[in-house]
């Protein structure tokens, strides 16, 4: 009875405001509930539903569950024991799939927006905020004369950045298909795991820097130009995906955060990794620039090759890059996948190519597929290996 | 029939990809439609819904419509035509309230996250990118001594910032309540304004810097160490509400400022702005430094002054502090309210205050209430006055 005069007076609150846009409602609802033995009780008010369920990105129980109305039109689901990690998940409602309305924390993931929820003591302590210095992060915009346009880019510094006469290694990270300068700011919390990282002394002070990695599009959907009229969408459907492009205009991002901000201007200090698409182009941007970066990291990379032009110029002629790669000399070639992901088999073949050509990398294989649970997790090992 | 079998294949297609969170499935619907004329079309896929209902924060019709089931379980509904802004919407499904599932694009207000649309040919072109010169934008941290405490903060710096050597003039701009260093930035559109007046030579180009005004808070709902643990309320639900701490603190902010970035450091250059809770502390803000700011704005401002305790030294002798102000000297003290505003009278009495005292200042009057429509719009007619 309590709970149900408590949500009557809460949509009476809710509609003398709704004119003068005070939405301050908050939920009458705690959802999601971290439990105590890192199991997750979700909760919906919805009375008149018939099935909800949760679909999540959780591994356990393949991250369904079916919720059960309790009293007041009240659904509430638990999770078994989740393992550290960010999660996402959505509810079903009668076929109508949504974010948690009583949760107001979301992210974007290519076209559609997830809640989400933290599960700690692991991996995800390094997914958020803690009582450590704070770097910045910034999104600005560069010229490319290749592209010809301006183009949008996030870059975290480090903390003190600025404050002390000390220039700074830069990573350079790559966004997959369908993301964009966002996705790793966003889903992959970069500036969380570089605060934590180097106040643990895990890594070194470094600026990390995130291009758009859509040769057609200036900025992430709703920040170019077009508005809201460019819907997210698998970077595959945009035009110039993959046709060397990207990879060969690398070196005017360089340039530009070479001359804006206080980088150590040299192969010794700079890095580039990607994730999915991002491997693919690590890879070639890599190899086709072997004077740029030390240090090289492909998370999950998109290197099937399905439907590419290998004749490009970029493309061409890999075997014979990768050997001139590493008579030039780097410091790493890292390499990760998930052995459930739908591109394990082409990371395990890429490894053999690299036997053949006595082209030394260091690999590690994680459990799962191609998610952004693995990405951040990959950081976490990659990140700490750089600039020493 | 044909639009079953897309669904039936996007459903397909999404469940094949969960596990690999490929979450690339774009939606088979369009929704919003903005039309021709300016109205806009809302669809949802409901096919077991008894009830639809669109909830949105336009004027006409209070920003209500049912929503009609067509075949295949589509529901649809169509506004009135809408004058050029920014607006916000959910659905409500049987009583659950949500995003539109439809549409990528969500801002969250207070609490809550909403849909959004622009409607275009008036002011919302302002809101939204156009292909001029960009700035930036950062979040940072600044250190407070007086809060004892690193504290977030939202920078703009404008196109060429740091390619010339040239300084800028700057806006402090304050939210209100419930909201925080980023309501500025993502409700109101401060980038694209900023970006837009100046490539139209209606602004100086100005840096814009977005504090925090919630005195027992470090930052933002899920970028504090609280993490999700601190969700987003009113204000004045926190420790610390309107006890006057914040605006005695603020030099430290002005202080970071002038230490950190390219900005010219004298009364003459400096604005101090602010909606509602931070039209309250732009006032106390600005008769308790009146050497620093030589521009004041004041939208839809909380100055009913209830609960307040008047007698604390930063609000206390508010006449004397503001005759003082006018006798040391501003350029600009700019006044704004919505003719529907619950705090209309409270301004409309303030207004009768700064008459008597024969303080001078500059009133606006728009129609509708204490709404982002109103704040975003006062940011078009308060900024070209600045820093001329």
């Amino acid at each position: 009875m309590k709970s149900k005069l408590i949500l009557l007076l809460l949509l009476l609150v809710s509609s003398v405001y709704a004119q003068q846009n005070v939405h301050s409602k908050p939920s009458a609802l705690v959802s999601p509930q971290i439990n105590e033995d890192n199991s997750v009780t979700f909760r919906l008010h919805a009375p008149k539903a018939k099935k909800v369920e949760v679909m999540g990105d959780w591994e356990a129980l393949n991250g369904r569950g079916t919720m059960v109305r309790g009293k007041d039109g009240v659904w509430e689901y638990s999770t078994p024991v989740l393992p550290s990690e960010l999660y996402t998940y959505r509810f079903n409602i009668d076929g109508v799939v949504v974010t948690d309305p009583a949760n107001p924390f979301v992210r974007r993931d290519v076209g559609n927006q997830f809640s989400i929820f933290y599960i700690g003591n692991g991996c995800a302590d390094y997914y958020q905020v803690r009582d450590v210095p704070h770097g910045s992060m910034t999104t600005t915009w560069y010229h490319s004369n290749q592209l010809n346009a301006d183009r949008r880019v996030s870059i975290y510094t480090p903390p003190f950045y600025g404050k002390m006469n000390k220039s700074y290694p830069v990573l350079y990270l790559l966004h997959g298909s369908g993301g964009d300068e966002l996705a790793w700011v966003e889903l992959g919390h970069v500036a969380r795991i570089m605060d934590n990282l180097i106040a643990e002394g895990k890594a070194e002070p470094m600026i990390v820097v995130m291009p758009n990695g859509n040769v057609s599009k200036q900025a992430a959907p709703g920040e170019t130009s077009e508005n809201l009229a460019y819907r997210p969408v698998s970077t595959n459907q945009l035009p110039g995906y993959k046709k060397g492009t990207y990879e060969m205009a690398f070196s005017e991002i360089v340039n530009f955060v070479d001359a804006t901000y206080r980088t150590i201007p040299e192969k010794s200090a700079r890095a580039v990794a990607g994730l999915s698409m991002g491997g693919f182009h690590t890879l070639f941007v890599s190899v086709n620039h072997p004077n740029l970066f030390d240090y090289v990291g492909m998370f999950s990379a998109g290197i099937n090759f399905n439907g590419i032009d290998m004749q490009l110029p970029p493309y061409a002629d890999l075997d014979g890059k990768l050997k001139k790669y590493h008579e030039i000399g780097y410091r790493l070639f890292w390499i990760a996948c998930g052995n459930t992901d739908f591109l394990y088999e082409a990371n395990k073949d890429f490894l053999k190519r690299l036997d053949t050509l006595k082209v030394p990398y260091e690999y590690h294989e994680s459990s799962r597929g191609h998610l952004w649970a693995n990405w951040r997790q990959y950081m976490l090992k990659f990140v700490p290996k750089l600039f020493k």
